[in-house]
């Protein structure tokens, strides 16, 4: 890129604007960077903390593995980085909302554990010997006893018991709470930064690229100074192309999905065959499993196609005029992306699968039978998906830091051999900095809000969620900080008065969730139909597992609400009533309380709004001396 | 209330506020107004329109019958009446939104006239004869025929047809489009009004009563200046106190709502008993609209009630500071009140009513029966009462211009009394202007707009509610014009840059109004059964009367999908899942696609947000000049 941008550059050298950064970009220079303040390592000997540096000071107070139970040190850190890369360290704060998220999430999964052996249905299950004879999974297999999945059965109900549903319900307004709370101390971090009438547009300079390509000049409306003019494309327009591409990657994420499940059914039959008992009877999990990994790895390569995709899209087809507007357009495309990437799989598992017809009449697709979910219920498997993402990730995550360092090395090596191994005097600053690694922006730091969706989308399948969300990010502030104190160069200072659009996106994913849970919960979890059962039978879950199976031809069951002939019984009608009845309540209820919080809690604190009125009055006061004096 | 304030400043005379309003309050004087321009007749010989005053611009070019198809010169009433009373006016704009909501609902039911007679369902009541013998319809009334009710049945066709469905979905995207545009216009008119910075908590001075009240004096914290002081409650106390007052109006109104319940029941029997055969079939008919009446007369009077009582809390109870908090506080009360009150009736209606049981075992309430919805179905009933309360609104307002007339008589003639028709002299200005009422502000105006809530919540079942509305607004405009130019003593012009808690009320409404429709679709409307019906069948909507009635002992009918024992049949299971299907996916798209809306088209239109940011670059450059000038 940055050759291309040279020689664009070169050839319209009358319209663009100069710097440091044309000069780097022509090759003049090998790189511009601020200068860090000195050393980050502790001297040997006892020193005051007065005579510390600023990155000393970071470094001792803030960026080691020992300080794992500190606050962060917001102010120093924007005053060393700059208000951008501090509110990113605020963000990280969530960290500590995520703590009674995780307490419960852990209690409502102990729970689970420890009812485990007194649920009844699992019980019918295990005890249940050959009576039911269930139907072939495929056209080769044979028929099995559902005893055969006693201890999936079991393990189902640890994601899937009433503690759940409370648990998804608790999420959501855990969920909104948070963003209320985050919008608050937004306004107080940007009041206290000084930054809270910051204006990009008043104040940015065009993007470079923005100005080599620029085919004009014009005057800017508001400051009305020359400045490199590109037609601006009207808004409608650009969103069609946005939309267009996103389109197309939609289908490119279906037709990987659809991959996937092909995968998984193959392999799925594959193990019927080997013909071993072990084999056979976990074949759904296996398959599952390995297939979940096949999808992660799909995931993590389309992942770097379409980033890669999407700064090209927002580089030349939509060109921003300030890094703030091209900024928010990336972002909000790569989430986009990342969010179809990552949750597709488990929206599938988790609404999709399941729909199989019933015996003599399948479902296919591709001649293939549609995927059933496996005998412990759908939740199970979108909990082992939801664990092979967040670990895999967290994977990912490791051999970033892995290639950072590496970068490093090499950088150093490059370094060593310009110099020759002739260094006579003492480093100077600007060469120790410039064996560092240039830091890549916050982007890829923010994308792991992706996180906050695994914990409020998916949590009724897998409470355990937060918890590892919590471990994780609890790692990262230590392991962001001694990046940027030890690893990176210095970044240039940025100022900013929120976090973007990614706030958006933080409310656009807390709203999903809770469509998202009601769903769950009303369709892939078996907790209406057990309550609905034990409403109109009054005699507990006796005879649930029964009752949940139809008859198939040869006597084989299936698990369906169906008579022989394959028609939905009464019953199916009145769940699907209840199932729908449940959505529509759930959804209302907790919407409306949510708004109730929003309008309720204001986004400013009362103390600061004062603070800020005063200090409105204060200036107009002084603006109206000031003119009287020179008068 | 004076009287009370008078000898209450009396008593706290040293911390009291000085000024007219507290010399008018003693009684030193008997009214503080600003005075008219001058008479609003045009002269009679011919004159040029600059040597009009601008009381006679406003008469001649707006305050008359002859205008009506004229825009409204805003800028004028800005520099006559000031902001408040020009946003009301360009409030009152929405009429011309209202216009294609108008002749869509217009082309709906004329839509719905026409296909009256080729509608399956009602030939097939009308040609039964004597087939279907319905149940009696209470405990002493016979058994009657299905054909009696030809009639309604056909009449029921057009508030329930395709069309309604589309045009309730049509109403959700034109509330939303609406409150946009208003939006824009808002800020729009706030920066051409030069009000948008305009902050009423540092610039209001507190309200007299506030000041009287109070029992110290304390710093303001945004100005510093002394003030009156009054120990503020917390916010949630607040909160407290109004919602049980909330609560114990909603008591009050649900004991109005049986009161009229058991009267419509009384009615319907007595009907019966007299024998008239006549009478007998339109039982049901007559006494829906002669309680509608009741209702209506049960409205005004709570409504008279209610807003004494909610003036009475504000003032009391609250003790805000401004008027801008008083009037939001004081709106936002009487809002929830008048909306209980109007909307409680027709929300029984819709939703509530028809909740019967079945024959050998009926629902009851004190004793009697629950009440059915006529054999039209609840959907002509709700239009009944919508067009009822609509028009008898209209009639109240008549009456109040009536009163209004009365009062500035009674004015005119005590001051006669005063002076005694020893006139000589020209009278004053201010002797003129004395005659004429005092104004009592916007709320009532503003209040009109419950108007919003019937033209978008109930639009299903009375597509003519848009034209009405249309009609009435048309109406309004130069009624009030009139008012303000003409009747009214000039009102005190006051500032402000929005029209404050009524746009969140209209947003509120707007967000109710989709989900209202959702559920009046699904249930109170036949759209979902014969869809259906249609689907399950195939054979049309021939047999649909047969198919939706259930049998009764004695082979008596009613209307029902239960089979001979009460119980619901599948098709009602199915019937229902379909109805709670189609409210999740209502609610979803429309609200989704509201989102989308909102989210694209920004708040504040591109030029003017321009504008503004020039402004604010202009006036941060003159500063940095102007220092540097002191310097």
């Amino acid at each position: 890129v940055y050759e291309i941008l040279a020689r664009t550059v070169y050839g319209k050298r009358k319209k663009a604007e100069v710097g440091v950064d044309r000069l780097v970009a022509e090759g003049a220079f090998a790189a511009a960077f601020p200068l860090h303040e000195g050393p980050f390592q502790l001297p040997k000997q006892d020193v005051r903390p007065d005579d510390l540096n600023r990155r000393q000071v970071l470094y001792f107070y803030w960026a080691r593995w020992s300080k794992w139970y500190k606050y962060q040190p917001l102010d120093h850190i924007r005053e060393y980085f700059g208000e951008k890369i501090a509110l990113y360290f605020a963000w990280l704060f969530y960290t500590a909302w995520l703590l009674p998220a995780a307490v419960v999430g852990t209690l409502i999964f102990v729970s689970g554990v420890m009812s485990m052996g007194t649920n009844t249905p699992s019980e019918e299950i295990c005890h249940g010997g050959s009576s039911y004879r269930m139907c072939p999974l495929c056209k080769t297999c044979k028929a099995w006893n559902m005893s055969d999945i006693c201890t999936m059965a079991k393990l189902g109900y640890l994601f899937d018991h009433p503690g759940t549903v409370f648990f998804s319900v608790f999420m959501s307004f855990w969920a909104v709470t948070f963003l209320e709370y985050w919008k608050r101390k937004m306004a107080t971090l940007a009041h206290h930064w000084d930054c809270m009438d910051f204006h990009e547009e008043e104040q940015e300079r065009p993007r470079p690229e923005f100005a080599a390509m620029a085919p004009t000049v014009e005057q800017n409306p508001v400051t009305g100074v020359k400045e490199p003019y590109f037609p601006e494309k009207t808004r409608l327009s650009r969103m069609f192309t946005g939309s267009m591409v996103i389109v197309l990657m939609l289908c490119v994420v279906i037709i990987f999905l659809v991959t996937v499940v092909m995968c998984r059914g193959i392999i799925s039959v594959m193990m019927y065959h080997t013909g071993s008992p072990v084999l056979r009877t976990e074949a759904a999990t296996i398959a599952n499993i390995s297939s979940s990994i096949v999808n992660l790895g799909l995931i993590l390569l389309m992942g770097q196609v379409y980033t890669a995709l999407a700064e090209q899209l927002t580089k030349w087809a939509e060109m921003h005029r300030t890094q703030t507007q091209y900024d928010n357009a990336f972002t909000f495309k790569v989430f986009i992306f990342q969010f179809v990437n990552f949750y597709s799989s488990p929206f599938y598992v988790a609404f999709f699968k399941g729909f199989v017809g019933y015996p003599t009449n399948y479902g296919t697709l591709f001649g293939m039978r549609n995927e059933d979910c496996g005998p412990g219920g759908c939740l199970i498997e979108l909990a082992e998906q939801l664990f092979i993402i967040m670990v895999g990730k967290q994977l990912i995550n490791n051999i970033q830091e892995f290639i950072l360092k590496v970068k490093a090395w090499r950088q150093r090596r490059s370094l060593a051999n310009v110099l020759g191994g002739k260094v006579s005097h003492e480093p100077h600053r600007w060469e120790e900095d410039y064996q560092l690694v240039e830091c890549g922006g916050l982007f890829e730091e923010y994308l792991e809000m992706l996180q906050f969706g695994f914990i409020t989308i998916f949590v009724a399948a897998f409470p355990l969620a937060p918890l590892f969300a919590l471990l994780n990010n609890w790692v990262e502030i230590r392991l962001d900080a001694h990046k940027f104190v030890c690893e990176y160069r210095r970044p240039v200072a940025e100022r900013t008065q929120n976090i973007g659009v990614w706030f958006s996106i933080l409310e656009g994913l807390s709203h999903l969730s809770v469509i998202a849970n009601a769903f769950l919960i009303a369709f892939t979890s078996d907790f209406l139909p057990r309550l609905l059962y034990q409403y109109k039978f009054e005699k507990g879950l006796h005879g649930y597992v029964n009752f949940s199976l139809a008859y198939a031809p040869l006597n084989y069951t299936y698990k369906a609400f169906r008579d022989n002939d394959g028609n939905y019984t009464l019953f199916y009608w009145e769940l699907l009533a209840v199932r729908l009845g449940f959505i529509i309540a759930f959804e209302h209820v907790v919407f409306f309380v949510l708004r109730a919080i929003d309008w309720i809690v204001p986004d400013v604190p009362e103390s600061l709004e004062l603070k800020v009125k005063r200090e409105h009055y204060l200036a107009k006061q002084a603006l109206a001396e000031n003119q009287e004096a020179l008068l």
